[in-house]
């Protein structure tokens, strides 16, 4: 490859993905940060607001009103949900985005309006958009120039059941996923609710049965199901900075076996570096995937004749956001889609 | 009531449901602790085992041969699994036992062989035996010698479904349970899997699809609903050291609302001092019962059609374990049944 | 004991401290809460903003400029540092107070406005206040109209220390306080500083050379030595939700041994229900503490010649804050000291 | 460089400094590892002993009898203390080891006898090993066979202490270091002591006054300062993975300030990869390197006239036992100091 590197901006980079992209492109054999946004903290280095990251060589942040974007090829937007809409249709032609909030996930209008109470203010955009888990839209990314990263709840699950449902092995009308999530999910502006005291030592439903994640999920598996699709989504927030685990609850179809399960599984993710199937009837830990882009799934028999455990994690800030990006990003240059993401976990 | 306190026998002292026991009897009114047995640590003071309680005044540790049974009226028995069932069947008749072992909670002999891979050892003793959990048994306790107390895992979850299985408002054959634990439910004994390194900051499912408190599960619902139950029973390992989270997710029956499950279970519990039922749509955290008897309840709609959400918490050391049992003593005595146990949650 | 309880207000009751006072209050005999005020969650139930007190009958959570003074006979005062002085300044003379704020710590006003920036605003109010580490301020605490409750870290390292200044065991001139805290010391208003990700899983130093608990420490060893004292107070913030280690480094005066150091804590505190001073050699967790107001302190010896090391706990909420507020209280009314106190500690 | 790598051999590899071996040098350019012994787990493959690395090509773990040496160029001594004297004596010439362990740290014979209480089995071996803290004796680590790995906690001391105290900037007998260490300094292997319960939301100091790093730490703060030293070495507890800090408490010889400490410690540092002196004043976070190979160094005025404070951070696994490894296996192999150790630090 050649030494020109690709020149990459994130906007709002002083959030926990903001960090996320920094830590993973500051090894990218092909990337260079030239530009990082952040209203808030503009004028302010970065390894101020990041003191683990503080002996990088990085661009002061600075107002997104005050960037120049001939200085970027690509652009990571990390920007709160709501705000993105309009940034990323005012972009030149020439700059390539990954969009990590939810702005452009939702590829129905109607849908987009009744989960965020208004209007989408891109339509028209949205229509180029392609939707950004890699392994199950790589084609589409190829030759995409605005890619929708996909929220970190659909990830792990959209993995496990996209396989199922286009194979017909398990049913689209009875799925549950109860949800056990990290706490950087929520970001870093303070909230009550997130505050160590009280977080750690306990555990709580949240968004049961509301959550926005829920219509994303449903659009992914209604693509792979043909058919529309309601699943019961149940997030539970723990004390974790990161990772996410879903226990995911399906009845299989007349003569599917749980072994048919992991065997297809298994097929589907063969060749795929991030995605492991781990060996029937174990099931995976959130610890040995923190930090690295990983998804493990395991398959396990259920009790209930006729029903299947699926268990998925991945670490929420890696693979549900930042690494994800990068891995889009990759493929959107024609780059190997590992570069910059072969970070072994940190366990313990 | 008379000065003449009831005397109490803990076998099985050193371990975290012993040091609970001690902890709720050191201010009970009626009752003392005169009778402390540990094997591995006889001879030794339960202030040095456990030094949050070194300044009660205590009878030192002893080993359960050295016992003399005449120094008791009530027995609680919180040895391992297993080695129960002799020592029990050992005890004069006039000694009241509260069980809080998993080895009378199974009545029937074929089940209990089957998940414990051996011939139950006091079968006759068996059929005297009562199961513990006190709001839905409280009758039967009150006159019983010997109380089976539940399993942590089984107690919020048949508090939940009980009453809606007698009263056919939910379906007995699509049950999931999911449920995430704190870690002193595994015991004081040191194993890899508990190691601080290997369970902070994660969460994993074990034993899913064959926990042994699945059965003990499964033969409440079943007395019930009048017929047999087989669920879906997924725990989950998680960094708290107290606490136990069940999310329960029911199809209920024809023309039954989410609505009706919340009534039905506010007039179940309307009149139990130990039992809340949170307001509709509401969903309890763990943290809010730590260190009491509390059982919290939350019912949410599911977007699935037909489908609705039970949330409920205890702490697997009180409720779960060493709070039920006083609980259970309290009835068995004809003691005031909230005795000793005023104790308020500790949060944060 | 009259049937008559004393009637007590909370003032800012929606903070942590405030709770603890309602935990703790509400199994008190002799006093009921009939009081409480909260000025940005006034109008909502206490349940409400703590649901794990949600069960308990009390008073609905006023704006302070509605309260009725002839309502309360003692009063908590819970509210931020700053805004306290006129607060307690305006409240009728029949109504006793212990201030948990930092406002009436130090009696010195020049050494206030050094610390605080700003002229102490009821000077003469001061002049009759007492300082109220309960153990050793017993007897002015009795006759006291007003108390200032000592702050969390000041507490342990007074009794640690005072004793020895004042017998001339240790050097004034050479102590060294390496404290480490819980989270709650920072309150419960959301900071990007007490996110759970950022305290999870490690541990710093802040305000190192310039906490404003060091003049308050430095009053009371100056109290206790007869001289002035200005001493190196180090805090550091660590994953822990309650509790407060100190660490203290002193040289002792010719011809004292570590011994002397042990035999003369214990004979101070022989007769303290809530002070214990551990077996010689050995040093206590603040596991072994928490939710109670215990202060524990244990003596070792110093590889280095001439000195030794002291290292005591508490539970800041506890007997750093709200305990030794009751502590006081009950003192104040001639009740008995432990009413409402003895709450066992919780472990794990 | 060539494309021939080294051959790296871990003996020990089933404990924490042997997973993080593996994770360093898996993507350590110049090195691939041929042999990994684990006597306990021999036979299974590494990725069950450590699932989070399970997607690793490694070798199979064998028994340490059943090593051909001839396979390796280097060696990771990762084995508990007191095995490892005879297994390093009996290597072959040419393999050069790094040795992780205690055994070969202390070079005075009577102080090792003393802190071990047995002689010393390989003392003529001791003569020809070098002291490996990187930084502090790279020229004799360039030339070695066999290198001492230093204890975690003595690594952050001295690298804060050896150029104050070569300077004579410090005085050498007034040093107080407060350490707070995470769990897994502790290893693995199960005890009662690291299970999650007894170790989380709680703090407690241990070994205070007696703990084997402190011969250590004095035998290099001796050799910076031309004469005997002794420390008061006091270390926590406390709830973290990884991760240590040290609060460092010391006297200035006359004339020196703060200023000129941070300025001894800049210039020392100004050209190291891993070593960074933070802004005067300001003082560093575990957080901030964990997972990485960085020490962090802080310095802080002292409110008592004439002391300083000196706050030092690492990474308990890696700059404190499997990074340093790592990074003294580059220096004696004549590799580029940092390969394989640009790994950033995990935040949050």
């Amino acid at each position: 490859m050649s030494d020109v590197k690709v020149k990459v901006g994130i906007l709002g980079a002083s959030g926990y993905t903001g960090a996320e992209l920094v830590r993973i492109l500051a090894h990218h054999a092909a990337a260079e940060i030239t530009l990082l946004t952040a209203d808030r903290r503009a004028g302010r280095p970065f390894g101020e607001v990041f003191p683990h990251l503080a002996h990088l060589k990085l661009p002061t942040m600075i107002r997104i009103e005050d960037a120049d974007w001939s200085m970027v090829d690509v652009i990571f937007c990390a920007l709160p949900h709501g705000t993105t809409q309009e940034v990323i249709a005012g972009l030149p032609g020439h700059v390539k985005v990954v969009d990590l909030s939810a702005d452009f996930r939702l590829f129905d209008a109607a849908t987009y309006k009744e989960w965020y109470g208004a209007e989408h203010a891109a339509q028209d955009l949205q229509k180029e958009v392609v939707y950004g888990l890699t392994e199950l839209h790589r084609e589409k990314i190829k030759k995409a120039r605005v890619v929708a990263n996909p929220g970190c709840y659909p990830t792990p699950v959209q993995l496990s059941l996209v396989p199922l449902l286009e194979q017909k092995l398990v049913h689209a009308d009875d799925i549950i996923i109860d949800a056990k999530s990290g706490v950087t999910g929520a970001g870093r502006s303070p909230k009550e609710g997130i505050l160590y005291a009280e977080v750690t030592e306990g555990i709580h439903a949240y968004g049961t049965g509301g959550h926005r994640h829920a219509p994303e999920i449903e659009q992914g598996l209604a693509w792979a199901a043909g058919q529309d699709v309601v699943v019961n989504f149940s997030p539970h927030l723990m004390p974790m900075s990161r990772g996410i685990l879903e226990s995911i609850y399906v009845k299989m179809t007349e003569g599917t076996t749980a072994e048919d399960i992991q065997a297809a599984l298994e097929k589907r993710y063969a060749d795929e570096p991030f995605v492991r199937v781990l060996p029937f009837g174990t099931t995976p830990q959130t610890r040995h995937v923190r930090g690295s882009n990983y998804v493990l799934i395991g398959v396990v028999k259920d009790r209930v004749p006729g029903r299947v455990i699926i268990v998925a994690v991945e670490d929420n800030l890696v693979k549900g956001a930042s690494g994800q990006a990068v891995q889009n990003m990759n493929v959107m240059l024609g780059l190997p889609e590992t570069m910059g993401l072969e970070i072994e976990p940190l366990f313990p």
